[in-house]
């Protein structure tokens, strides 16, 4: 199975008028089937990097594991495409969860099961950071200045986490759920604390996207791309700062302002000081 | 609910070094609930447009409806954002089909129950059309100048199907399925036949888009974003024809390059009539 993030394969061209054969680099989908205590459970499928950030994340995306406690092991089988997952309790013990189940936006085929306990159970936000709007345009262009797989394919989304300052944690992958749950696994397996912490993102925010960023837990998402109204209602709800549209020296702020610094604010208090 | 494609919402705006409070479009998510046959099915986000059609095109690409025949009504209450179905036979009778599930590298998180089935019950093409290349850049063309909306939010999908020189049915999604779900349930509900007709999409080429449009039964995708590797192999096996990077003048042919007619052969031909 091809264990690159991208392939170069043979294409047809069409170009000045001529159809020829030349060869291009195009995103690799690799199916990942998750196993859990012996059961196919499901298969994902992913930029094949970092597999046990991904499992783990979505172990978590899925409330299989409530805490980090709950999975007893974890191997990946990458030849084959397979992650083994042994978890303390028995699945169909928690299946009441799953009542109901929710079509996503993001790509309007994935069936959630969880949709409505997934929003009950994302936590209201109780981070107190605050920042200066230099800092939101550096962190996307941060962003983009690491993207260039991205920019290479033009088929991956990029994720990463800032506490401002410096990213901690930059994840690439086809999926955008993926990408998330990459930086998600990470966080959980390295016990980060990310309530003072940012979530960039090169994809839209919509109401799946901003939930997830409340379940791992930051105060803040900002994104080059719009936001869903969904997803500002919920973002409102959930006391998290979304930002949108941030390129080319400007952005958008969609909900929970007083966690960006008043310019003008600055510039008094640079006076001040000087 | 707002029933709004877009809707316009105060935000606050970083530019010039200042915030300021300014209005801005942006696209809204609907949450439409399905009721089959009165029981609570699935919930999809989606663009409030065509809400018939999505349900239509959502049950046949579920396997819900394998024919028309099958559906005996189909209700909408857009007000609450409900959709009520009735069915000629008992879901449960049909649920042994759906073991596995899967989730789709379009967002990474969407659930699928079927897809293996899916994959299997999606049908080699048998399209016989030929096309010029210039009627490939053509399509694409007439995509982006039909797609405004597309344009001011930077938020919607879009895809539309056509027989090489004219349009039949155009459809917008925050969604990337829905678009195309749309454009399914326009089919079914319109009897269009389609094996000689092309699916133009605006966004990239996963393996799932690739098994939806063998399932709408087009011999031919066309986009302007990349495919990915899975979606070029399941091309390759379904017969159908992908083509990528539809832009400026040029495009790549991925699998099945027969159907596009050779341009030197076009030349020859022109040159023996003249």
């Amino acid at each position: 199975m091809n264990r690159d993030i991208r392939y170069n394969q043979k294409i047809i061209r069409y170009e000045n008028n001529t159809l020829f054969t030349t060869f291009d680099d195009y995103v690799t989908e690799f199916p990942l089937t998750i196993m859990i205590n012996g059961e196919e459970f499901a298969t994902i499928i992913c930029s094949p990097t970092n597999l046990k950030e991904l499992v783990l994340g979505f172990l978590a995306s899925e409330d299989i594991i409530l805490k980090r406690q709950e999975l007893k092991q974890l191997d990946i089988d990458d030849s084959k495409g397979f992650a083994y997952v042994e978890i303390t309790y028995q699945l169909h013990e928690r299946t009441q969860l799953s009542t109901k189940r929710l079509v996503a936006s993001c790509c309007g085929k994935s069936r959630e099961f969880y949709f409505q306990n997934d929003a009950a159970m994302a936590k209201t936000s109780m981070s107190n950071i605050q920042l200066y709007p230099e800092q939101i345009l550096m962190m996307m262009q941060q962003l983009q200045d690491e993207s260039a797989t991205f920019q290479a394919t033009g088929g991956l989304h990029n994720a990463a986490i800032s506490d401002g300052q410096h990213f901690f944690i930059h994840r690439q992958d086809i999926g955008r759920h993926n990408a998330l749950d990459k930086l998600y696994g990470y966080c959980i397996d390295n016990d980060i604390a990310v309530r003072n912490k940012i979530l960039i993102f090169s994809g839209r925010i919509s109401s799946e996207i901003l939930i997830k960023a409340a379940k791992i837990g930051v105060g803040m998402i900002i994104s080059k791309s719009a936001p869903t109204t969904l997803a500002v209602q919920l973002a409102n709800d959930l006391n998290i700062t979304a930002i949108g549209f941030v390129r080319e020296g400007h952005f958008n702020i969609y909900s929970h302002a007083h966690r960006i610094i008043n310019v003008n604010e600055k510039n008094e208090k640079e006076d001040a000081e000087s």
